[in-house]
């Protein structure tokens, strides 16, 4: 688990730790990573781009000091991370990873926890998108999760994939629960919404509920643009602006695109105060996901409770065994997930 | 809904409103109550009480500035509210409550979404409990929640039950559904571990676990004095002393005392930081439930995942239909329930 990577304070766990230890020397369960590249998490690089403006020099001055001082890439707002892609340098005797020096890989857990260190002063970057080339190395525990990158797929395709494979992977598997008690008692169609729809785990989580058995999907998208690109990839079977914010907003517009309120509604936009249009979306014994960071648990749990909505709300966890492979499959079987990723990254 | 008494910012619920507009006039739809008793929630109290290093009169004067601010008690850093006891002054011609005028209720909505008015300056509350004598009124909606309060119990009683009936009602919920997919497979006995098994929320939800079929339950509690009491309820098959915030502690606790980490992991203790080892207690497969108000999403999000650890992590809503009934059988069946909570309010 890292713990003895762990400077301040003590007793924590990486990820709630202030400040690592990344000492490139690895223990015999650790792997040292050559980083080539980091991928921030959408919510931290947002708060860093408002900050300071879209000043991408200001940017890219405050993660080299958050990276410097905490051991570690994670926003002091946000409290978020992101991932990284680079090639294994060393890998400890014990560790359980099973990775050859040499190989390319993304880790799949967050940055947050990651022992991280930068050497390139990031002077390749210009402040001004998630992906950040750079040099530098990283430490991965027993426990961390990585992956080998497809040969078949652009490395940055790829990151971009991993870097929300959890929301496809929960997705498919509530939706799939929900499909199993309808068919067992022969009700309706199951609903799935999708806030986001069109962005990378939003598109993601559409497919994996339609291949889970979603009988209706509908995509909320914020802007005009958005839904013609997801009208275009075909991946819901309805697509609805709304304002994710405006619970009346949101809740009138899936309830209109489906007939009937959602009996899953699964929120992928990186904007705070979506909870309670969520709730609002959701049918009474319906399930709320969340996987926003920028979700707040008093507000979902409140909200619930103000609007006396007997809905179950879930912390969108990122880690679902197998959840790589599932969301790899979908960007290769479902050309319109790929094709929104391929255009969200020519458009970086 | 009430949001035409939302005053600012335009356009969002009550509950996430800055300020509320507690005009003693109602709608239609509305009741108005004579406010006696308003019991606030125990993070938001805490942060109230530490923040004035136990100050009664600066801790009085600050929910007086807030409500007076607000129209509403919802405090501005920990979100969380409370709830309320009082007399059902005018009930609107249109109102689905089916209260009449002279009725005294409990309000089981938060009061972070309640239209009130203090009168009396809190004049009877000395700042130093979470109970607070009260003269002044508050407004219910149409989808309010509010129980008549049963003549069999104390007041004060009952609205120490009703302010954590979510608590019991989603415990018993989630552990039934595991025992029941248990005894369909012929698996092992169901197991559970509350944290902040000798509170109020706490002793609840052990009940509720025992009555909803778990095999074996476990408390988890900080200090000895509070291991005693609840091992004299005889509410867990085991009682360990563990500090939640230490992850590593509090999982070791909680797998030694059940043989094996826990199906269900119930979070009942309002202090932050114990994310990480709720999850680490819990089986693969299992699901934590996290009731506290001071619960960090990011922390549990990003904690599960770079733990890889394959647990489902819900957001304990409030709401379930007939948590108020449930929550008074159980204090009405289990002596050691009512013990605790009797106790609880003798010493506040």
């Amino acid at each position: 688990m890292g713990l003895h990577r762990v400077v301040e304070p003590a007793g924590v766990l990486p990820q709630a730790a202030w400040r690592l230890d990344p000492r490139p020397e690895i223990a015999p369960n650790e792997v040292r990573i050559r980083v080539e590249r980091l991928n921030l998490d959408a919510a931290s690089f947002r708060q860093l781009w408002e900050k300071h403006d879209g000043d991408g020099d200001a940017v890219r001055a405050e993660v080299l000091e958050i990276v410097a001082t905490r051991g570690k890439m994670q926003n002091p707002v946000t409290g978020s991370g992101g991932m990284l892609i680079g090639t294994v340098e060393e890998a400890g005797r014990r560790s359980p990873l099973g990775f050859k020096p040499g190989e390319r890989v993304a880790t799949l857990v967050s940055l947050t926890l990651t022992p991280l260190v930068i050497t390139d002063g990031l002077s390749g970057w210009d402040g001004r998108s998630e992906q950040v080339p750079c040099d530098g190395w990283a430490i991965l525990f027993a426990r961390s999760i990585a992956a080998v990158l497809p040969e078949d797929l652009d490395p940055q395709l790829s990151l971009a994939v991993l870097d929300v494979c959890g929301a496809p992977a929960l997705t498919g598997r509530v939706v799939s629960r929900y499909v199993a008690e309808r068919a067992a008692r022969g009700g309706a169609p199951v609903t799935v919404a999708v806030v986001g729809g069109a962005g990378k785990s939003g598109s993601l989580s559409l497919a994996a509920a339609r291949r889970a058995g979603a009988g209706r999907t509908v995509g909320v998208v914020p802007v005009a643009a958005e839904r013609d690109a997801l009208v275009a990839a075909g991946l819901a079977d309805a697509v609805v602006v709304a304002d994710a914010r405006d619970p009346v907003a949101l809740s009138t517009a899936v309830t209109s695109a489906l007939g009937m309120p959602a009996d899953v509604t699964v929120v992928c936009v990186d904007v705070p105060g979506c909870e309670h249009g969520a709730v609002l979306a959701t049918a009474d014994g319906g399930t709320v996901v969340f996987f926003s960071m920028a979700t707040s648990f008093a507000a979902a749990a409140l909200g619930a409770e103000g609007l006396a909505a007997d809905v179950t709300m879930l912390v969108g966890n990122g880690y679902v065994p197998g959840h790589a492979e599932l969301a790899l499959g979908l960007l290769r079987d479902e050309p319109g997930v790929r094709g929104l990723f391929e255009a969200r990254l020519a458009a970086d």
